[in-house]
């Protein structure tokens, strides 16, 4: 496509304004939190109304033109990644509050509303909602529901997908439709849940109706310190198979806790090989009774250390080392990788061996951060970029994370989407049967492949070259993009 | 297709036993729960391996014979209804627990475990599945899927598809897939979700994966009475505004009222016009504290009446009335139409008010017992079958109650399904931008159309027809069924 003609074509239905063609202007869209990997668009749009995004995924349509759509850029699998042929739509000016319905305990936004502006809206209301990823602060909704997102607190509250009742979004074809809305239930197919982690492949979401919970009266975390990993990772069976739903059930390791201490003091043991931090909410008796009975159910787990936080200037304090613990770590090592893997939470104890042991063998240091609840694994791969060959060995031993994680039962991501880093694991994790499923589903609706192409599911062909090119040395590689 | 011929390939892929051919031998299928319409499909199978249910959608994709899915047969639009030139493939044989997996808090069950048995096989260890629809002491967990089932505790535990992990099904083309796990998450489209409600149109389901839930510690029930059916729908809003998330909250009006008590007597006010049933649960004291906040909440909703359930046996004393009213206004009235649509609650009032305006319009009386928590009314319109155009009389209000749900806001299903049943309201809900994805959605999946023919999603030719000839009228119509 040539970019002066789909300039032009752009100043007939956007203020020039709105359309980026300039290096300088669009290099603010040149990647996601996946910055390893950094590409240009053609044309980056900025449009303020639905009715032009409407006529810019139109003209996508009409011409072909490959339309990749963005929020806050937070996303850590690269699915934001911009087509170097064609049109980052930016849904940054959608930053509405539309309505708040307590009545219905909903709240109805646009898709750049961040996710924490939603709880502080409705915070002297007693509400909140209740995903809250670690990059709450700025990541916005429609990210948020594009990727499944979670957070701390989804073992307890769900992903996105249990959070959100209705959708409005431009489909491929230009057409505005509504999914779901502030009723509970909807007939047809499930398009709701469908397009929740669709990852910017099947429609632009253009406002978003998202639940809204009554705050829990009282919050309440434990933290109790291990002398082994294997131990702390006991201890998260315990809670479980006692029948306890945390609100959050969060691991971290020697070298996490340390950095964390180091960076904000949070008061964590920095002798202990891992920690837990688990919180209980809801009624005031009821928390009381939990931590005393967490108290009683992890003494057999040998704890070195078992603290209460005393009021809630401890408890944020508790958390703000486990919610800066990136950045923490990225302190010690001039770059890192965030890897994202399921597994059954039985499985804890064997796994973190493994990653240890991996770790050793590539000879590259793996902090562990994670949600053990549900588990959801955070390994971060301590590398130098500057140093040949140190990335293609971080993602090496990630690619063996993740291939581990498939090998007992879990998944190769928990929250933070395939996009195009974890685009060949994919291949490891499904039948041809079940690829082909995704991809009926693509082109049925998405007929001439235009939104984000080449990112989240990976083609046949590609999972067939690589079933004898890559896998099975558990690789990542991105031959088509230029590292950063 | 020639009836002999298809019975000569069934006999090559399944015993001769499992195969049903007869008049007599296929009377047990011919409707489900949606008895006014009933129809003998071609041929019944009864097979009980994977294997076996691959061969026959093999056979069926081969030959274009249209396949039908049965659970029990207890559902109420019409989804099981069978296709006189299809087979009907009744899943009754899958009817194993698989695992009981507390370690992750879930079950693996084929589609034909009644739903109740799952909750009483891990009631010792202090779990339950939580969606309760009233039929659970013999609907299935494949059809729960299948419509998407709720019930009582749904406004707080959320429904069928908040509740299951994972599936494995048979796509049309006979591929065994699976749809999630036990993993909290799945990259991809979620499939898990989109087969979830898809009635049968998608995929043939042969294994779920539900969660199970720790019971909670103490459950409670309050009864307020109201001497207007108003004031007791103001009382649900002021409940929910207040932020509290009952476990369960129901309303009856007088007449469902006075045929609970007559039948099994819960000991009911039957001098009120409506009661409000709310029950709380969770911790002992957050039960207690709830009952008092309620009972002071609900003073100035001016209740003619106010008990807490003293004991557990009178709990659920009360509960059996509300859980038997159904049938309790089934000894009223030779017939009765059970509607099932939902709306915003805020709306409660007015639609109530217009219901009552639309029965004496059509002289029919209208029984209302529904879940007002989230709003997803049960009208029971009441009937003589026997009297010429009764029946068409009962369809016709039930066809304008579905349209004032949507006037609102709501929807034509809240928990039961379109089926048959409301297949033409579904004109009314969507618009075509919208039906034109559930179409391509089915093409996708389902190219050869084999799978429950006719049910669920309208062609846009039958929506053309009925947006000049019906839907104004609100009409029902089912011109190419035989009525019983």
């Amino acid at each position: 496509m040539d970019k002066k003609l789909l300039i032009a074509a752009l100043h007939e239905i956007l203020p020039e304004a709105l359309v980026l063609h300039s290096d300088e202007a669009q290099r603010p869209f040149e990647c996601d939190a996946l910055s390893a990997y950094r590409r240009l668009p053609l044309i980056t749009v900025l449009p303020d109304t639905i009715e032009q995004v409407q006529a810019v995924v139109r003209l996508c349509y009409q011409l072909g033109v490959p339309l990749v759509a963005r929020g806050a850029g937070t996303g850590l699998s690269g699915g934001a990644m911009p087509d170097e042929s064609g049109i980052l739509l930016s849904l940054a000016k959608f930053n509405r509050i539309l309505e708040i319905d307590l009545d219905n305990h909903c709240a109805r936004v646009e898709p750049g509303v961040r996710n924490l502006a939603i709880s502080e809206t409705v915070a002297d209301q007693g509400f909140y909602y209740a995903p809250d990823p670690s990059s709450q602060i700025a990541c916005t909704i429609g990210g948020n529901v594009a990727e499944n997102a979670g957070g701390v607190h989804c073992l307890k509250y769900g992903l996105t997908v249990h959070n959100i009742l209705g959708l409005k979004l431009i489909t491929p074809e230009g057409d505005l439709i509504a999914l779901g809305g502030k009723s509970y239930d909807s007939p047809g197919y499930d398009l709701l849940a469908l397009m929740t982690g669709s990852e910017g492949l099947l429609g632009i979401i253009v406002e978003v109706t998202v639940k809204l919970l009554p705050q829990p009266e009282r919050k309440q975390v434990i933290l109790a310190a291990y002398d082994d990993v294997s131990k702390a990772a006991a201890a998260v069976a315990t809670i479980i198979a006692a029948g306890i739903i945390p609100a959050g059930l969060e691991m971290m390791d020697k070298l996490a806790i340390q950095a964390a201490e180091d960076y904000c003091h949070p008061g964590y043991p920095t002798e202990a090989e891992a920690i837990l931090l688990c919180e209980v909410d809801g009624h005031n008796e009821e928390v009381s009774e939990r931590i005393m009975q967490l108290r009683e159910l992890l003494k057999p787990t040998q704890p070195i250390a078992f603290a209460t936080a005393d009021n809630e200037s401890q408890r944020l304090q508790f958390w703000a080392g486990r919610k800066a613990a990136f950045p923490a770590i990225g302190r010690l090592s001039p770059d890192y990788y965030c890897m994202d893997g399921t597994i059954p939470r039985r499985h804890l104890p064997k796994v973190l061996k493994d990653i240890s042991a991996f770790s050793d063998e590539f000879g590259l240091v793996v902090a562990n951060v994670f949600h053990a609840g549900d588990g959801n694994l955070h390994p971060l791969i301590l590398y130098n970029a500057n140093k040949p060959g140190e990335l293609e060995k971080a993602e090496q031993l990630g690619g063996k994370i993740l291939e581990l994680c498939l090998s007992v039962g879990g998944t190769i991501t928990g929250e933070h989407g395939v996009g195009i880093e974890k685009i060949n694991q994919m291949c490891s994790q499904f039948t041809t049967a079940e690829l082909n499923q995704f991809h009926a589903i693509k082109e049925a609706l998405d007929p001439a492949g235009i939104l984000n192409p080449g990112k989240a599911i990976p083609t046949l062909h590609r999972c067939a070259e690589l079933g004898a090119m890559h896998i099975h040395q558990g690789q990542l590689p991105h031959p088509e993009l230029e590292r950063f």
